[in-house]
């Protein structure tokens, strides 16, 4: 194997990940004189803001995700693989992917996130995470195949189990799966099944911090806080979970909750670059980057969005930027440009994130949003920040579809969506998989 | 475990399978004094017709997949149950299920037909086979893999083997599949993969009677044959594949095949019923039943669709119905009539199949038709025929999204569903898979 991508007199700009900064900075070096590789694991972009409206079966799988081919079709100069990258080897400016060995000249890793276990693998093993469109999917399909089992399940405490929804992370995504889930529970369980009384499911929320939407206003937290719990989500303040076993939830406080779908969003941490200095790497395994989002230490190694750590820079944001869309894509952008800089030998611009400002959704009509200046209503405000995010990076059908979908579900709450359905891998697909994992690189 | 329905005075009629017959049963008996339970192994009703655009790329599998709660939401008397029939006990009238036992008054055995692999194992381990909505999506997942794969991969000969694709069966399902993949190679792969030559890609489709869609006229097989050698289909005829072995199709006539993409929609077999006495089963496994869709000798068991076998009772059609959606329809139709008129004492109405004609599809915009009396293009009559299957059975919702994801594919193939995606399985469901693989019955 080998990644087979053509030498040319250009100058090869290799981008590691395909997110809102990887995004961004392709389509931003249309017309540049360089050679783009992007190198991605999946052959599609997702959308992250809205994957817990697929995992609460409210919208499409692929009104969400983008196909990196499809985005860049006809582009001069361009080239997608389907891979994993192991390893930098920054003295050779290569890496070593999955498909074999790709050489740059300039690397830009933008890889992201991954979830958080804080090292316990009892919840790593059993717990669902939301981070990517896979795991929303699973969990629907395990919610919704919950509900059947409570029907026919054999006693009284089974069916509580399979009844109780446990997330744990209050921050953005667990509001919104909880306000999610909590319409499921009032609107369409009594529908879908009327002879499982929705008494019965119970949704909790604990938060170890004192407020939910920690990174928000005092006034949002306190705001959101009111809405679930109006909804009858039952919130939990300043609990820490300290194991999950054998389908029973251990808080902190001695008390627990038995539970089959553990849900798990509390806190990320930055994919890992294998061979990467550890003088390199900062908080939450952000790697460390300079004004210009260059890889301390580095001069044609580069790290954007969530997995990179800016400090002291930028002189708003002297701690490091928040791991959300915006901050990706400005520096996508900015990055871009100083690629193009560089080539002609111009300095660099340093990078200055605008706030945009932030929100969330809590079920269809309530939301906390704190936009610069403007003050919005919550569905407003959540049409325009989907605007803001889907302008960028979408083709004219799947911004049609992304809406024409969210409406139909604002309206029917998806009701056609509740599919618990699981592609049937193919023998060479799975032997290949089992190859994969076995590669030692 | 139990199926946990409760018992009422009414009497109680159990259709096990929801597909075309099954859930035409069960609609038409609302308002009827019967409590009626529907058994599925899945939680929504698949639409065969447009599984192939499902494998393609071309359409959601949501829209073509109806979730029963949906569909019955309101329904009085009704229950849905989410399992897997295991055997019968007629003595007992009680069938055992991977949730339990359920007694029923009447009985009515609709699940379809599996594929059938004429128990070559290494043909049923390694062949993909397109008879579910999972399976078709697993192939979808295959074929998007295996052009990344042919980009990077190590030699000719395997690139070769992962864009050779080879369909095995030339039904009505391996045309239209082929089509839809020829059009693919014609129209995707030049854009998506443009340092791929498309030319690369070659698709077989082996038949071993002497023409296609034996079950149309001669003149239909002549068009459609004619179709797909225009379209650069390499169709061989009179050609049996007798074996798949490390990515070789062995052929009868000595020759060799080299594919990662074997393709097998050749032939069905009815599901199995555990417990059925051998004497009551025929031909491909089908359950004999007389003219009203009673099983041989059994006075509360009815059988309809694609799983029984009715011979000898309908004039026209003496050696048996055709597996298609129109005998299951209206034996669907015909036996929730008759169940009324049971209960009534009164005399009950024989089977008689109207034909309604048949069509397959090549491509966009090329089909052969066979409706009694009409002559249509193929568009045109591809609408109709779509139209007459989906009137009764979807929601509003449903049947718009149906049509708008096929216009939208049929102007664009469907260039944003090219998605490589699996739902994670959380450690829960696989655990029960599992348990459920282990109960013997």
């Amino acid at each position: 194997m080998s990644c087979n991508v053509p030498k040319t007199d250009k100058k090869r700009v290799v981008i590691v990940g395909g997110g809102f900064g990887g995004l961004k900075l392709a389509q931003k070096l249309k017309k540049s004189n360089f050679q783009v590789v992007l190198v991605d694991k999946n052959n599609y972009h997702q959308f992250p803001p809205l994957i817990y409206q697929v995992a609460s079966s409210g919208i499409e799988p692929s009104s969400i995700a983008f196909p990196f081919r499809r985005i860049f079709q006809k582009r001069k100069d361009f080239y997608f693989r389907l891979a994993e990258v192991k390893s930098i080897m920054p003295e050779k400016n290569m890496i070593q992917t999955s498909i074999g060995k790709l050489s740059y000249d300039y690397l830009v890793l933008a890889s992201g996130t991954t979830t958080n276990f804080f090292g316990n693998k009892e919840i790593e093993e059993n717990s669902i995470p939301m981070k990517t469109l896979s795991e929303s999917m699973g969990l629907r399909n395990a919610l919704l195949d919950n509900f059947e089992r409570a029907l026919t399940c054999a006693s009284p405490q089974e069916r509580q189990e399979l009844l109780n929804v446990v997330i744990v992370g209050g921050g953005a995504t667990g509001v919104e799966i909880a306000g999610a889930l909590s319409e499921m529970k009032n609107f369409v369980l009594p529908k879908d099944y009327p002879d499982l009384p929705n008494s019965l499911m119970n949704i909790y929320l604990i938060e170890s911090q004192d407020r939910l939407l920690s990174a928000m206003s005092q006034k949002s937290s306190d705001n959101v806080l009111k809405y679930l719990r109006s909804m009858g989500v039952n919130v939990l303040l300043n609990q820490r979970v300290t194991d999950y076993k054998d389908h029973i939830v251990y808080i902190n406080d001695g008390s627990t909750i038995a539970t089959r779908t553990f849900i798990w969003v509390t806190g990320v941490t930055a994919q890992v670059v294998g061979q990467m200095p550890a003088d390199k790497v900062g908080r939450g395994g952000r790697i460390l980057v300079d004004a210009y989002n260059r890889v301390k230490g580095m001069d044609n190694v580069f790290s954007i969005g969530d997995q990179c750590l800016m400090l002291d820079a930028d002189p708003q944001w002297k701690g490091g930027h928040p791991q959300l869309a915006q901050p990706a894509i400005q520096q996508g952008n900015l990055l871009a440009s100083n690629l193009k800089r560089l080539e002609k030998g111009k300095k660099l611009k340093p990078f200055r994130y605008k706030n945009l400002g932030s929100m969330a959704t809590v079920g269809r009509n309530k939301a906390v949003a704190e936009f610069a200046g403007m003050k919005m209503g919550g569905f407003f405000a959540w049409l325009m920040w989907l605007v803001v995010h889907l302008r960028s990076i979408l083709g004219v059908r799947n911004k049609f579809i992304v809406f024409f979908n969210w409406m139909i579900n604002y309206f029917s709450y998806g009701q056609s969506l509740r599919l618990i359905i699981y592609a049937k891998k193919a023998k060479e697909v799975v032997e290949r998989e089992k190859r994969l994992a076995q590669t030692h690189v």
